[in-house]
């Protein structure tokens, strides 16, 4: 594996913390295609590599390539590239593997169950990875690719990664979205974000051990209207923070009473 | 302060970690009083201590009394109490420390800025503890009390005090029913919860370094409509989970264009 060269369409943050682990493990990133010819050079520098922004001079001596582009432009981008054949790994959630197949005759998955950010640096070995591959023998090739960076490597289907990307999307964005409305409230109150991290830390510590609806506490599902009626005024009635304090609450309140 | 005796009006999941707080710090908890009997009991039989469902038989040796009662029932039970000018503590995160002055001549807030839940452990010697009370001297009683439990605390007046509140309820209850929301999507798709540990872990470690709205990512930040439409085809319209992702993507682009 260690002459094993990869070349990588995109260059956001999941390409930049994929490249970051292979270029750990001992595999060779050998070029970087990017429509921005700033972030291309910007990867091309960090990972010693090769770069475009022209899709037509794909290195054609990469062993693998993956594609970790915005669902909304992969189709395009892979429609103009010449894979020849080779193998080539989407790692999105929510396209199905056989969107692939017009485009070469070797091809899967790579999906990482994790928030990735150019900023912060995180150790990929602990990332979940869901891999999927059009062949049995294409399979062993994703696993060991994947088993080079990651010791949680999994199989999944094109609808069980569905699922878990819409499953990430609340358990990640959704979530970090309230921590952005917390560091909101705090900040017009001139009350430093820093006090809720214990809180934060507890609350994701807590579904370890217990399930999310028997972890829940707070007013909404003590249905203490009190409480949601003093909130929903201090936000503001009719912004979009009220109105989503009152639909969370809401729905809170429907799973607490386990009526789903 | 090892002589100190204290009582509590409440039994719930904050009473029950504060009591434990108190006992592991050596402060003596007397007396009991909860409107449920089977919940009294426990209680008493946890911390060994006498209960109490009257609430005119409250004991009269406790030197400080702590409130914690749902906030929809605390005027209610304060109104029967006979505390005597004893000093009383609310632990309520939206109640003004100004409504305990119609009971007694000596009061204050001891807020703990935690989720808490009696199934759950907790150091509570990390867990911030904001105080406030109507005097000096008893400023000085409630301060030391809380050092007794914990390393973190802080002043803060009642109007502060509401905004950490309401700031909690998005950091920690409202994230956990993103949780929630995310385990009920694997469920019905055969998936284990626990392979979103992780990423809640990262989620969360995450804003120890970079504010929330620069951490953010996925497809409401990058306006993938792509995604986001399939997402909410899979939740199926119309449902209040399709609703509440609809609602809490626009409001990540919102903020992610700084426009607030």
């Amino acid at each position: 594996m260690s002459t094993l060269k990869v070349a990588f369409l995109g260059s956001g943050n999941l390409a930049t913390c994929l490249a970051a682990a292979f270029e750990k493990a001992g595999i060779e990133i050998s070029q970087v295609y990017s429509r921005n010819e700033d972030n291309a050079m910007a990867f091309s520098e960090r990972f010693f590599c090769d770069w475009t922004t022209d899709i037509s001079k794909l290195d054609s001596s990469a062993h693998v390539i993956i594609s970790a582009l915005k669902d909304s432009v992969a189709h395009d981008v892979w429609d103009k590239a010449e894979f020849n054949d080779r193998l080539v790994l989407h790692t999105a959630g929510s396209l199905p593997m056989s969107d692939l197949a017009p485009y070469t005759k070797n091809y899967g998955v790579i999906y990482p169950l994790q928030t990735l950010s150019k900023d912060k640096e995180i150790d990929f070995r602990s990332v979940p990875l869901f891999v999927e591959a059009n062949s049995e023998d294409n399979l062993k090739i994703v696993k060991t690719l994947a088993l080079h960076v990651s010791y949680v490597v999994m199989e999944a289907t094109s609808e069980q990664r569905r699922s878990l990307h819409l499953a990430a999307v609340f358990a990640c964005n959704f979530a970090n979205h309230c921590y952005a409305i917390a560091e909101q409230i705090l900040n017009k109150n001139n009350l430093p974000f820093d006090v809720l991290l214990p809180l934060i830390d507890e609350t994701a510590r807590k579904v370890h051990v217990l399930p999310p609806v028997q972890a829940q506490t707070g007013p909404a599902v003590r249905y203490d209207e009190n409480v949601i009626g003093k909130h929903i005024d201090l936000l503001g009635e009719g912004t979009m923070e009220a109105e989503l304090y009152e639909l969370i609450s809401k729905s809170i309140n429907t799973y607490s009473k386990g009526s789903l």
